[in-house]
């Protein structure tokens, strides 16, 4: 082998690059480095064809060498898959759906597929064109999802698409939607309470528009019965609701110990009130929230027993269910069940 | 024309699909329908070529009835552009870095670029993992976040990439970082509690290892000089070291006006405690927070004066300076200046 520098292949054998600097190495270069034909090498590195295990080896070898990386957009084309999908929120990626998008990249990653993000505002144009654009990119499938457990109308892409709804269900019961089980959240937050020896128990919420409030007040009811004091409380989601809603169950519902609330915030709100109208949270009275919201439910005082809405698992299983679409399979729409966490506002009480 | 429907061009004639349902059209289905070549087809669709106006009207108006929507990916393979860039953080996208990719993705989207995320976790093997994943799908370039304003070191892509870093900048100074000016945005927040005419005043912030904490009291340093009552009081980041920190400056300071504090939650436990001490805010002390963050700093009792650290700009200069490096130019690194927003902790005051 000559020792000439210009584009023998021992010149290539420097890590990390192809002997051109700033140029990434390519399956030529792979190719000439073992002294193989570009066929063998190409054959070698998606472990195809008849080679010898010693050629295989070699071309391995000289493709870690390069720091040969391949083209996924080449393999893509030719596979007829992106290993890509597309994530389509309406709620910028917030509270709600951020631990949604990592639960699917999740379960995704380990598929090798990565996950390009749209984020709608809210807005149908710009819905539209997210998805055109997503179609053109060849995307695996579509994720779709946003803030709110209402459903939704179907997206419309100009060509078929496998589509999962995560959190936010479509309106069509053909699609393959994802939700959270709110009943069963808030039914465990009042069976706890009543594990608690608790008998004369609240029930405060959002807004009686929202229908995660409405199914959270039906899933206490269902669990209470008539320890249940007084009507369902519908506010809104914020502590200042909370607070108000203290004083309005002392005009209106006669004395209560305990309070099952619709989220952390107004989980918090109901403690502030109660701890500043001289009653003693869990002894007194004790308090559910829910979201398992860490910046609301750790900074109460006390720190809340609340509902871990378990997004990232419902993300995982958007994810699975996705990939299960591509590969022609037919998942179900699913509930996922979350899981109470107890803390100082109802233990010990 | 005849008007056998298996496959003449009448045929085709539908909105939204080729003739062959559930196949995306292809250009050669444009093609048949406009009544030209293939080649003449390409030419209207991508603008280039000698044609006459009406051949390219009439093609277009064919992929139209079509619903041809292209393939980005072979449109990329001849580009040698994929109009993809990656966004990798070391955050899980969580409260500092979800606007910036929101941000970046408003500025990205602007240009039709899109963006993969890769959320690593903190984990080193997963990072360079992902790294060679986003290399291999050909991404125009990243976009590299985390969740502190500490540097980090630059990340090793196995061939040259346009890389910004956003938020966490790159300890080398070759690299295009774009940063937060922590020490302007405290320093407004100082000069804004000396215009209220407040002459005593405390500054409490964070750990004394976040580099954050230790530029937000430099910043309010500079403007109070000897308005500043005793040394900054450093701890970590939660309302409870907001509370305590009052019992300690009635301890250690003496009287105090006002409270500037390194981030919001602490502020929130600097106004729970000082009225919960008898002390009202603003009337006998103002209180200042930093970073915006809306579940702390509205549901404050007061809500809270505060520091908009403009994450979102921040995200949307990182996208155009990565727009600005893929197209050759040469950004430069650059601190985005946070603003004031005045509310009730020092409003009226």
């Amino acid at each position: 082998m000559s020792h000439d520098p210009s584009g023998h292949p021992a010149h290539l054998g420097r890590p990390g690059h192809s002997g051109h600097p700033g140029r990434p190495a390519r399956i030529a270069d792979v190719a000439a480095l073992a002294g193989v034909s570009i066929g063998t090498a190409s054959k070698a590195l998606n472990d195809t064809g008849q080679l010898r295990t010693e050629t295989r080896a070699r071309v391995k070898a000289a493709a870690e060498q390069l720091g040969f990386v391949g083209d996924a957009r080449a393999r893509a084309l030719s596979s007829g898959r992106s290993y890509t999908v597309g994530m389509v929120t309406t709620d910028s990626f917030g509270r709600f759906t951020m631990p949604v998008l990592l639960g699917a990249e999740d379960a995704l990653s380990a598929g090798e597929v990565m996950v390009l993000v749209a984020d709608t505002r809210d807005d149908h144009v710009r819905e539209a064109h997210y998805l055109r654009s997503l179609v053109s990119r060849g995307v695996d499938g579509i994720i779709v999802t946003g803030r709110s457990a209402d459903a939704r109308p179907p997206i419309e892409v100009p060509v078929p698409v496998p589509v999962v709804y995560a959190l936010t269900p479509s309106t069509s019961d053909a699609d393959v939607s994802v939700t959270l089980d709110d009943a069963a959240g808030a039914a465990a937050a009042a069976t706890h309470v009543l594990g608690l020896g608790r008998r004369r128990v609240a029930v405060v919420t959002g807004p009686v528009t929202a229908r995660s409030a409405e199914l959270r007040a039906a899933g206490a009811r269902s669990v209470l019965g008539d320890r249940m004091t007084g009507e369902p409380l519908f506010g809104d989601w914020s502590e200042r609701w909370g607070r108000r809603a203290v004083d309005q169950l002392d005009r209106t519902h006669g004395r209560v110990d305990a309070v099952v609330c619709g989220n952390d915030q107004i989980a918090r709100g109901v403690c502030d009130r109660l701890r500043e109208t001289g009653r003693s949270v869990p002894a007194d009275v004790a308090v559910t929230g829910y979201d398992d919201w860490d910046v609301v439910a750790l900074a109460s005082r006390p720190p809340l027993t609340t509902v871990d809405m378990r997004l990232d698992e419902l993300g995982r299983i958007a994810g699975r269910s996705l990939l299960e679409l591509v590969a022609g399979g037919r998942p179900a729409s699913t509930a996922v069940t979350p899981t109470l966490v107890v803390r100082e506002s109802t233990a010990g009480a």
